[in-house]
C-alpha cells in the first residue's frame, strides 16, 4: 500500500480541521507529575483529552465529519454504529448542526453509553451484539434517510479531527523526542503520526496497544491487515482492527507498537489514579503503562503522551462503596 | 468563647505563612465544570487541593508549623499521631528541614496509609487503635526525644497554614460571594473563613459536614463543643471533633453548617469522577454534595468551593478489576 492518503491528507486539512472544530472542543491541558519523571528517567507530558468534551478525543473527529458536510448532505443526518465514545461524539456534533444522528448500538450496550448517547438527544435504533446486524441495521439507516455514515476511524475526515490533539500538543511543545498515541483502530494514531511527521519528520512516534489485542502489532509485522478476533482486554476502546484508510499511514509514520499486559494497564491506572488524580479510560492507560514500564529506553527523552479518554464504567466502585456503608 | 484568637492569628500570620511555605507547595488549580454550573444555576470555582502535593491541604499547615520551629526546637523533631493525610504531610515538612517526624499510628491502619508515610521517611511507632493509646504513645515521644507535637488541627500554625488555600483562592477570585470547605476537626474551614473575613467580611462561609458526623452542626446550634463518637461516614477524614482552638474561630466566622447524607457523598463522588474526570476524596466529595443537592439556594451565586484533597483506598476497585480480568 502507498500513500495516496498525502494527496487526500495534507498538512492543510489537519489545520483547516482545527479552524473548523475549536470553538466546539476545549484546548486541553498539558500535565506532567514529578515522581513518575523519575521513575522513568524522562519527561513527560501528557495531552489530556480525558478532560475533553464527551469525555474523549472522539469529539475532535466527529465534530471535523460533522461540520464537513454539505447543506443538503447535512440536512439527511448522520449514522454510526459504536457503543463507545464516538457514538456519543457523533450525536454531540450532529446537535451542533441541528441534524439527525442516528446511532446503532447493540441491546446489551452497557446504560451508561446509552445514556451517553441519549443525553446528546442521539436516535438509538437498537441491534443484535453482531458486527453483521450492527453493519445491516446501519446500511438500512442509510437506505430510508439518505444520512450520511460516518466511521469512527477508518474515514479521512475523522482522522484529520483526531490529528488536531497532536497538533495543539506540538504548538506548546515543539521540542520533543517522542509522541505516543493508544492504537485500537487507528484513527488516533494516524492522525498523531501524520501530524508530526508534516511538523518534524525527525520526531518519532508509537502506538501502544495491549497484549492481548496486537492487531495492530502483527499487521505491522506481516505488512498486511490482521484483525482481531473478540480480543479480551480490559482496554475495551482497543479491541477494533485497523482499516485500510489508518494502515496505509501508520505504515509510514509510525516507528513501532509497543505491546503491554493486562496488569500492566491495571497498574498504570491506578498509578495516575494514585498519583496524578485524574480520571483516564483503559485505553489511555496503556500509554502509561508503556512508559512506566519502559517498553522502550525513555532515560532522558521528552515525551509526549496523549491520554485518549476518561470514560470508565464507574457501575461496579460505586455499587460496592454503596455495599459497604448500606446504602440501598 | 470570645475572639482571643484574633490576637494571635491575624491576617498578617496567614501572608506569613503563604511566604514561608509557598516554594514547597503547589499552587494549585482552580477548576470549574459547566454541567455542575447548570444544574446547580450557580458559577462554582473548585479550589483542587487533590492535586496538592501528598494529595492534600494538610500539607500547608504541616509545613507552615514545622519551618515556623526555632533551630533548637526542630532539631529535636516532631511528632503527631495521625492516621491520615497530616502524617504523611508532617512526614513530608520535616524532611524539607531533614529533621526526624515521628509518626504514631494504629496498628491497624491501612497499609496505604502506612507506605505514604514512610515513602517520606517519617519513623512510625505503632499503637493500640484507640485514642488513649495514641495519647498516651505520642507523649511518650515527647518525653523521650523532646520533639514538638504538631496537632493535625487544633494549632494555629496549622491553621494559619490551612488558611493559605483560600488566601489563593481570593486572590485570584476577589468577587465570589460563598466559600464552602468541609469540616472535621476544623483546621482547614477556621483557616478559610479568616481568610476570608479579614480579606472581604461580606463574601459568606459554609462548612460542610456528614450527616451521621455532624459534631460541628450540634457544636454551634450548643454554642459549645459537642464532640462526635465513633461516627461512621465514608468521609474518613472528617469524623474528628472541633477543638478549643477551631470552635470559636468558626463559630465567629461561619455563617453555618450544611449537612449531607453517606448517599449525596456517594452521588457526588461519582459525579466528580464520570463528569470532571478528577479523583476526590469523599471528604471533599461533602461540599460537592452541599452544591449538588442544593443545602442552600445557590442560584445565581459565585461560589468557591475547597476541594481538600484526592487520597481515596483504590484497593477494592483495582482488586476488582484485576479478579474480572482474572490476573492475580
Amino acid at each position: 500500500m502507498g500513500k495516496e492518503y498525502k494527496e487526500i491528507l495534507d498538512f492543510a486539512c489537519i489545520t483547516d480541521a482545527h479552524q473548523r472544530i475549536k470553538s466546539y472542543i476545549h484546548e486541553t491541558p498539558i500535565l506532567s507529575n514529578s515522581t513518575l519523571n523519575e521513575l522513568v528517567h524522562a519527561t513527560i507530558f501528557f495531552k489530556c483529552e480525558n478532560f475533553q468534551k464527551v469525555g474523549a478525543f472522539k469529539i475532535r473527529g466527529a465534530t471535523n465529519a460533522v461540520l464537513s458536510l454539505d447543506e443538503i448532505e447535512s440536512s439527511r443526518g448522520v449514522v454510526t454504529h459504536s457503543s463507545g465514545n464516538h457514538a456519543a461524539a457523533l450525536a454531540y456534533a450532529a446537535g451542533l448542526r441541528g441534524i439527525p444522528a442516528y446511532i446503532v448500538m447493540p441491546e446489551n450496550a452497557p446504560a451508561v453509553k446509552v445514556n451517553a448517547v441519549r443525553n446528546y438527544r442521539g436516535i438509538i435504533t437498537f441491534c443484535r451484539p453482531t458486527l453483521e446486524s450492527r453493519e445491516s441495521t446501519a446500511e438500512m439507516i442509510v437506505n430510508d434517510t439518505g444520512a450520511s455514515f460516518i466511521h469512527p476511524y477508518n474515514d479521512y475526515k475523522v482522522i484529520a479531527g483526531q490529528a488536531t490533539a497532536a497538533l495543539e500538543l506540538l504548538k506548546k511543545l515543539p521540542d520533543i523526542d517522542i509522541v505516543l498515541a493508544p492504537v485500537g483502530g487507528g484513527g488516533l494514531l494516524s492522525g498523531t503520526a501524520l501530524t508530526v511527521k508534516y511538523l518534524n519528520p525527525r520526531i518519532k512516534v508509537y502506538g501502544c496497544e495491549p497484549a492481548s489485542a496486537d492487531d495492530a502489532y502483527r499487521s505491522l509485522a506481516a505488512n498486511t491487515i490482521v484483525p482481531s478476533h473478540n480480543p479480551i482486554t480490559i482496554a475495551d476502546g482497543l479491541k477494533t482492527s485497523l482499516g485500510d484508510k489508518t494502515f496505509p499511514i501508520i505504515k509510514h509514520n509510525v516507528e513501532g507498537i509497543l505491546l503491554v499486559t493486562e496488569q500492566e494497564i491495571i497498574d498504570a491506572m491506578r498509578f495516575v489514579s494514585e498519583r496524578m488524580k485524574i480520571i483516564i479510560e483503559p485505553s489511555s492507560a496503556v500509554v502509561v503503562a508503556a512508559l512506566l514500564f519502559k517498553k522502550l529506553e525513555w532515560s532522558g527523552l521528552r515525551v509526549g503522551a496523549i491520554i485518549s479518554g476518561g470514560n470508565v464504567d464507574f457501575e461496579a466502585l460505586f455499587s460496592d462503596l454503596k455495599r459497604k456503608f448500606n446504602i440501598s
